[in-house]
């Protein structure tokens, strides 16, 4: 099923470069333009890329995990915009298969293999403002706001959700099209600005039935409480990727700058103080990679084992999960912010637009803070509790 | 001479906190525009600050250094570009008295003090560009570029250098709008985007030589290379004031935010490791506030002292400014970086532009390597070797 | 009263810098022998120093806390032990003061100045072992144990304390020859190994009600409940003393030292990466200096106002002296572990006895936990609430 | 050859934790003790655990590196200093191999696997006090001084050096109980104190030509010159196991501490400040083990390439190893420093000597300096151009 496909693999990460030289062309201009990226989309689109994480049953070319998260790196090396929503695209190919049955998924998936359709987010479980309501058997209604919907706008499918009178949260899977489903576009942050994170309206939408992701429904067992991970560790290459690549061009900035006056060598490249940074940043990096791999090994176990995963093989995913998040986030704000103090003066005029790695990171590394999974690891470490399940643990 | 004079220097701040009060309501707006500021240049020219530095026979204040820098300290807290341009109007004040001699710079300061004119920089030694050369016994032709003049655009008066063909450094006053002065209006930087840090232009300007600053001339004593440790003062003011006013709006938006889900409490400002964030924030900005008030002791000391002052003495100075600079650049990183992690995703609104705060003090700290100013610390305790006067030590 | 006494002051740093001398020669020997350091306690006795808190009007010098905690940092940077020993001399002197009245402590304040008696400690409000009877209208039985009592072992003059049935807290002061007082000599740990900070034993001890300390009483009051701020000031000048001395060590210890091979210059003292550590060293130990001064006037401030004192003041001077105690900690740690990577391998021989500089520090610091100093501070920055006083805040 | 042997390395690392169980009752009072650990050293010989990395056809196991690692790390743990000397006398198993031939280490070897001889080190390149004549065609006499001899003492195989006339270093093999070999037994230092790293007397002694590794002789090609490399290795896995071993200590020590008075919680190991401590150790310390793991895997590789080892591979493996002590080095000084601030004041007593974790890696991470370790791996960064084979890269 999600065996790994060695030749496709390869191609995959082709692709992804080739993606990524493409769009590192416009990434500094884009950033500053933000808004909806619908060209770059397209390319994604076109690429094939979407399609991977889809089972082969279906028309996809079931990739593991391992190759996912390799594509996404790489476009986040230069464009962690475009990476977070194409990676949130397989994060809701992923909640799917583990919120609903298969007989329910399957049209969407063949539809989305043959077409390359791009799915889009717009489940927020903090934000409470959609309202559901049964209008009769099989008929729902989604009205309200909701907001940090990543990867919404020019998207074909979209993961929507909201809460019933019972407080209780529901996901459904509709098309984009359908009537009453519009986006603000008002996403304008700092970083991240190309991801369309802005606010979705429903203005009565009707939800059939059979569009509700109830059987088993959002983290109702430990296979299914999977799907928050899978988000957490999208963001962990994010930021590794980010970091990676400010590291990559500061690399290839400093090589035919002249060292500072005061110091011992002509060659910026030769000055031990910038040495010993770049061997910091390299160190830090190479850290980040192997926790990553790491943790994306513990994931991909866990997914193979499926609906007998234990709460506790779950909560050791999580751990693994966390400890690479940490040290992700902290080695990117360190790289995106230091790799000023090596290139100097220059480096900051807006045409180079180097600040966007730190702006980038700095902006997703706040999807839920980081405090607190250092104590959630603390607390493993302690007393032996793995975290409880959430939309953030 | 410089006498500090209470009763005006409280006057003084009043009169800069009511400028950052109003800087304030569209600083982040500002930022983004970029441009000149002409409205709030005028606004610091209508205060009357501009004054502060110029000795009372001449019409100024005679204001100590104390009460300029908390004037710059405080309008830094809200917009350092503004904060930039006005401490190097005075420094450039500064510049000419210790550059030349009172009956040469007299009538400048008079006319400055009456009509509150803005005093702009073009002197940048690291750029080799602007030629100049000797046509007559009085006159002088400046021609060619000059790179990272803050200040100069909307000045009233322009401190401008060049080389001869001796390599050596000439320095000279002029009126802005001397014939062939032309300004590219290029800076559009990732930081400091009101300083108009850009290019200027001289199309064989003519130069007289009651202009040239010739006696003592730049760095030619101890007393005159105080210049140089009066700028990476302004430096060490801007830092802090931009970590102030980055603490100060972190303090104040976290105010009713609630805590994290895991937290044990209820809001977020009882929340332990905010509170722990808080506390290092203050801690640092605590530190370099001291520092920085032993650094402009000292240099006002060295600054009384006057032409007496030895090599020795300055080197004092020298440490005790590039001691408050070390501290100061790391804190500023550290507290802009840091805000978020205390305040969250949804202080990442372009609306907020707190981003701004990091982008400052990123962009202004590159002036010179931070690492060549432990370097210099370092080598004096270990050898007692004071920084050999440059333009930037 | 307390009114600085220049001519005195000059004279007592005198002292405690020829008493600096004289320990230095054994410190590193004594440090590892433990036990009692007699012969060290005598000089002190012997130096008059033991009188410079008593106020003139019983025979002492009525120095000001300036004074006394130079003196107090002065010891440390030779031996910390010793100097803590002496500071809480002070310290019980100031209890004594705080928490009782003239007509009570005015014989013991004269009998110390007159024959240089030495006050030791057993106040240890967390261990509740000790437990105090009243057996009659004037005397009291004091009996059990007493954990971490620095200075009693060879003290003059107790402070003991005890909880009765009602767990009060009673604090007296008798003679440390009473009978049924007995010291275990138990204090063997890891650092600040000649304070003698072990087990006191009282078995039936008599103590008389007017050796009780009752008025005002302990923290009864925002003014006496500057004692255990006295306390926490004491240990951020023993931190910082230990950091300057391990310092100046390294300083002086480096000198004739060649680079590593790999080095582009030949003395280790013109090393890049080694002058970046001593300046870092130099500007975090000068922060500490400035933040320390800074808690020393505030608490002498609200010293000066007595009972007056309010509650909010009070707090004032808490934050001070905690704000110095983050950084007094963070920075003895960080010089006291990175000497050794200055000066290499050879640095670790017994000889030099260098680590006793990292232990003893690493030891004072737990007196109480860091980690909720900087809580303190936080939670008032958040929200202006100063800590509430206890025998640790 | 080195082929892993799976059944034999699972009994390795038994028979290591073993041995490790039976250190560690008795390793603080060891360390206090200093000296040679005799029936220490003869358990290791027992346990056959020296023989590890002998090859097959020799009479040994033919290990992997990993395994040796591996049991390296376990006894560090418990006992950095037996963990230092055991794993030099790999070192120098290999080091014969990487220098000479087999027809001249064929005898040796049979004889160490066959009576489990425990090898000593007196190679210390930096220290040229012993010289060596050649006083006829096999004859060579070794005369003075050296320092920094790990494991000499109570060593029954000594592999020693010295410097010719013409400054050449040359190293032989000889039984330590050869007339003329003595030891000083001067090894007192702060750390690693049963490491008998004193100084050995060579007093004209005899060494037969046939003992000299003279082909190919130190550091002669890039094979040969993994010997530094894996020295830098065992240094890893010694800092990697202190490290684990104080985290252990700390995690077991604090189950049943109360919390601080002003905790939110009753438990320590319900303490925010404390969980996020013991998460930061956790994240630095899983990032060494992977880094480490992943420069084991590269030294194995380039050990099974032998002979045609290129210097750009061996330049790789220096890397590798290079970044693991990097991480290393800095972890393990953070983790046994701190462990202190979680588990607190009653955490000094010299009963637990908890310091010799901070003491051990403290002085052995002093071996060569880590800034030039940042150096080369900056460099290699920056120009591509690998360390430069020495005793040290």
């Amino acid at each position: 099923m999600n065996t790994p496909q060695p030749a496709l693999n390869s191609s995959a990460l082709d692709i992804a470069q080739e993606l990524a030289r493409q769009f590192a062309r416009t990434a500094a201009e884009r950033d500053k333009a933000g808004g909806n990226p619908k060209f770059e989309r397209d390319l994604i689109r076109k690429s094939g890329l979407l399609n991977l994480s889809i089972p082969q049953q279906y028309g996809g070319q079931g990739a593991d995990w391992k190759t996912i998260f390799q594509t996404v790196q790489t476009i986040a090396q230069v464009d962690s915009s475009l990476a977070h929503v194409y990676a949130f695209h397989h994060l809701l190919i992923a909640t799917v298969q583990l919120f609903a049955q298969p007989e329910q998924y399957q049209q969407w998936f063949e539809r989305t293999a043959q077409h390359h359709l791009f799915w889009g987010n717009t489940l927020n479980p903090l934000d409470k403002r959609t309202i559901v309501q049964q209008v009769s058997e099989n008929e729902f209604i989604f009205h309200g706001d909701k907001s940090f919907c990543s990867g919404s706008i020019d998207s074909d499918i979209l993961l929507c959700s909201g809460f019933n009178e019972a407080d209780k949260l529901l996901i459904a899977v509709i098309p984009t099209q359908r009537e009453g489903v519009s986006f603000l576009g008002d996403w304008n942050n700092m970083g991240q600005r190309q991801t369309d994170s802005g606010t979705s309206h429903f203005e009565q939408v009707k939800v059939y039935k059979n569009e509700l992701l109830l059987n088993p429904g959002p983290l109702s067992t430990p296979y299914s409480s999977l799907r928050p991970l899978i988000a957490q560790l999208i963001f962990v290459h994010l930021f590794l990727g980010v970091a990676e690549g400010a590291f990559e061009i500061a690399q290839q900035t400093i090589q035919k700058q002249k060292a500072w006056s005061k110091s011992l060598v002509e060659q910026a490249t030769h000055d031990p103080y910038i040495q010993k940074h770049f061997a910091e940043f390299y160190v830090q990096i190479q850290s980040v990679r192997l926790l990553t791999a790491q943790a994306v090994d513990a994931l991909q176990a866990a997914w193979n084992i499926g609906e007998n995963l234990t709460a506790e093989q779950r909560g050791q995913v999580s751990i693994a999960i966390a400890t690479a998040k940490i040290a992700a986030t902290h080695t990117s704000l360190l790289v995106t912010q230091n790799i000023f103090q090596v290139l100097g003066a220059r480096a900051t005029t807006a045409q180079l637009n180097l600040d966007r790695f730190w702006r980038n990171v700095r902006t997703q590394t706040l999807h839920d803070p980081i405090d607190y999974k250092y104590q959630e690891v603390g607390e493993w470490v302690l007393t032996g509790k793995v975290p409880a399940p959430s939309f953030y643990s």
